[in-house]
């Protein structure tokens, strides 16, 4: 635990010190749960954005992108069930004064019960040695078989509770198992309130002809309010799918683990819309598309795993989500989502316009089902930066820190050195860089010995050096270093912008998703 | 005028034909001045953006990007003014509770004094014929004389009032001028009150505890809070920029003209950080060089105008806009402003930190001085979609509508046609399909007479057109046409890759700017 935080803190303090995040208004001691991306980060972010973009739409024919607003109608969340139901349950301590979300403060305590569970069987694992059969254990050790029970019936209670909406009830729980505020250890709570999510704005000048509007809490809706736009100006026959990449709000009590949980944050999300009845099928298809390209960026498969929902939201009939294992363990990266004909039929009641597909071959007019995959941008970039930061034992007591982001999404593709700032050297460095600019986002570096160039490469994430040096002057070769296995070889320069663009092109790399 | 009407009213409505802009929310009866992008539009400004980008952050060593929040810290709108100045000053009417723009209502009542001495000219032209000297007539006739005199007798007053926020004073012109509401008739007025533009809304859960935040009016302090940080980690030296895309939101009392002006918009905008001193020599840099920018797109240097400040902001020193010839008129496209130290200054008062560089050559701490471009991407959608889109003659009575689109943000590269659905056509259209998707948006499209899919294209502004027929088959040719010149030729099909790089890569555009 104490090395994961450890690993999670370097990242934090990398991605601030290689200008790819920083949190945001710092001067001004930051906003909570808010970040912006620097010079790198904006990069990286962008790479990420067009190879999932890229992905989806220019590869399918039969999927289309839009961009909708982040400010929408508002009965639009009134038709999504937002208005209603994003909430959270608050509880609020009298004595601290301190907001708390109700039903983390139970599963904080069932977790702990879980824990002393779990101390049993490392205590009698220890004993045991080879011979300890873990499973059997915990199916007859009294003492774990108590905590499990227990740990249940809490988690039980809390969810029928919540889904009953019974509020009373969790604060009736929370006082029955004696929880105390964490701050300052008072168990004088307030009653349990829904606290919607979406953060509230204001349309127009006076108070009393204002529309209250929504900051868009998800980007999906707006899909589902274009679908009839987009199906019918662009043509398109089931099944087909629209693309969407855009921020969405959420106003979090407890936003944490940096850019993982923001309450501003950016969505990459596509519709499918299915004929009724094929929609499981097409939910297969999608997870293992899904899964491929993730597969593509070549993070290592062991940092991913499927985690199918065992209750499902109330408008899917099937579900999953794609686990990444980040700093702070496996945690939701994306969610693949059988919606069913939930959303387009909510918002044919609520506009009174039909959402229907006039399917020729089945000679019928529908409500399309819908399989959805959403990936959380922020989340993908926290993987992808993770994943890829590493320690690399060098040997003789040397180590390096290198930033092995997969060549298509790092920032800078090659950085051009030239060994000495002299001797004409700087300017055919300039040269070269004058030449591939065009093509590549490249950057000149001529500060510093160029083994430390190297180094701060390397940690930059850029896959490429070229150096060049005296022997360049006569024969217009260069050298080319490769940041993952630092392996050098000499070429000539009329060659570099194909060797860049073998490890760089989108193309060869959406060609192995 | 009204041949302007018909034409804005003719390029919304192709817009939404063609899936490039729908109202938003539209099946809601939508969100008055927002709008979304459609599958067409979606794809037009992601690559206008995406020439922007390029043509800042990859061809300039010294320009680096960011992406910062929509949400800042609340201190930040203290310090950049907006708090306190950035208002409308708007007046109620009490018959009819509409609400107005003090200033426009006066501005508005100017104009159509400025219209009668037009009248008289007009007059005077048609009587005197040839022989009509206007600039004559205008310095000699009284009445034009007394018209041009009240205008501007008015205006200076109202700018005089407004900057001396005598607002009173404001209130009392329209009544003087005996002002009536546009809808009722009356002249029964409130006062005139300062109402801020910036979008409020509150971070955190309770009443009490929350942050008031606004949704950020402009993307430029997301850059200024962010100077020291992309400065330090990305080791910049003066002069160097910092470039940023992304939404701002301003809630307009009038906001009109389709996308022109909207409450949700988005911002290309580059801070340049200078020398103090050296601002002047950057300004005039900077403006030819976004000029040179936008005539790369070529639609027509005709269309651009600049129009320099004569009254400057007071944190300006030097300003422009780069005017575009929209349907409505020559409007604001892109501004350039020589902002001084204004803002770093402002953000260091109020966070205490130093927003400061050390010049090694100079020896010298200082506070760098700021030349902006700003341009919106919005304005820019619209000047391209505008300026392209045509009905073009074809003799014999026919014509046809083409959206020229210059071929480098051109939503589809090239559609994919067979001549006819049978005899293997299809199929072979299909896998030059699979071959051009890797590195091109491409479309496959069947439905119809080739004629009519060529129109089809033609307005919704492909560039090229590749035909399928039998030939093709045997030979391994097919027919490429070119949207703008109508014009076919016979290429093999391994060529056309390198056809369609030629027309669309960012490359060869930008080496014209």
């Amino acid at each position: 635990m104490a090395k994961q935080e450890d690993s999670f803190k370097n990242v934090i303090s990398h991605a601030k010190e290689y200008g790819y995040i920083f949190a945001s208004s710092e001067i001004y001691d930051g906003l909570s749960a808010v970040y912006d991306y620097g010079q790198n980060g904006a990069e990286l972010k962008k790479n990420i954005k067009e190879y999932w973009w890229k992905s989806m739409v220019q590869l399918h024919q039969n999927i289309v992108g839009i961009d909708a607003a982040i400010l929408m109608h508002p009965t639009t969340w009134k038709a999504s069930g937002h208005v209603d139901a994003f909430n959270d349950p608050l509880i609020d301590n009298k004595d601290s004064k301190k907001r708390y979300r109700a039903d983390v403060l139970v599963e904080d305590y069932a977790e702990k019960i879980n824990q002393k569970a779990q101390k049993e069987i490392e205590k009698a694992k220890k004993r045991f040695g080879d011979a300890f059969d873990e499973e059997q254990f915990v199916a007859t050790n009294p003492r774990v078989q108590r905590y499990k029970a227990e740990e249940k019936e809490i988690l039980e209670r809390l969810a029928k509770s919540l889904t009953e909406e019974n509020l009373a009830d969790v604060k009736a729980l929370i006082e029955e198992l004696g929880i105390a505020c964490p701050e300052s250890g008072s168990k004088n709570w307030t009653d349990v309130k829904q606290f919607n999510l979406m953060f509230g704005t204001k349309l127009g000048a006076s108070a009393d002809s204002a529309t209250d509007l929504y900051l868009r809490p998800e980007t999906a809706q707006g899909i589902f309010v274009n679908f009839a736009n987009v199906q019918k100006t662009g043509r398109m026959k089931i099944p087909f799918g629209i693309a969407q990449i855009g921020k969405a709000f959420r106003n979090e009590i407890v936003a944490r683990q940096f850019i993982f949980r923001q309450r501003e944050f950016e969505q990459m999300e596509m519709q499918f819309f299915v004929r009724p009845g094929e929609e499981l099928s097409w939910f297969e298809k999608w997870k293992e598309t899904r899964q491929k390209w993730h597969a593509s960026l070549g993070l290592g498969d062991e940092k991913y795993r499927f985690h199918d929902h065992e209750k499902l939201a109330h408008y899917a009939n099937a579900a999953t989500d794609i686990e990444f294992d980040f700093p702070f363990g496996f945690k939701e990266l994306e969610g693949i989502h059988s919606r069913t004909d939930f959303d387009l039929k909510a918002h044919e009641e609520h506009s009174g316009k039909k959402l229907r597909f006039y399917d020729p071959e089945m000679g019928e007019n529908y409500v399309p089902y819908v399989i959805e995959t959403s990936i959380g941008l922020d989340r993908m970039f926290l993987a992808v930066f993770s994943a890829s930061l590493q320690e690399e034992d060098l040997g003789d007591g040397k180590s390096r820190t290198v930033l092995k982001l997969p060549a298509v999404l790092a920032p800078t593709k090659a950085a051009i050195l030239p060994l000495l700032k002299k001797d004409g050297l700087p300017e055919l460095a300039q040269e070269i860089v004058e030449e591939l600019k065009w093509d590549f986002r490249v950057q000149y570096d001529e500060k510093d010995a160029v083994g430390r160039r190297y180094r701060r490469q390397d940690a930059a994430g850029t896959p490429l050096c070229i150096t060049v040096d005296h022997d360049s002057l006569e024969d217009k070769t260069v050298t080319v270093r490769y940041r993952d296995t630092m392996e050098q070889k000499r070429v000539p320069i009329s060659e570099l912008a194909s060797i860049i663009d073998q490890e760089v092109n989108f193309k060869y790399w959406l060609k192995k998703a």
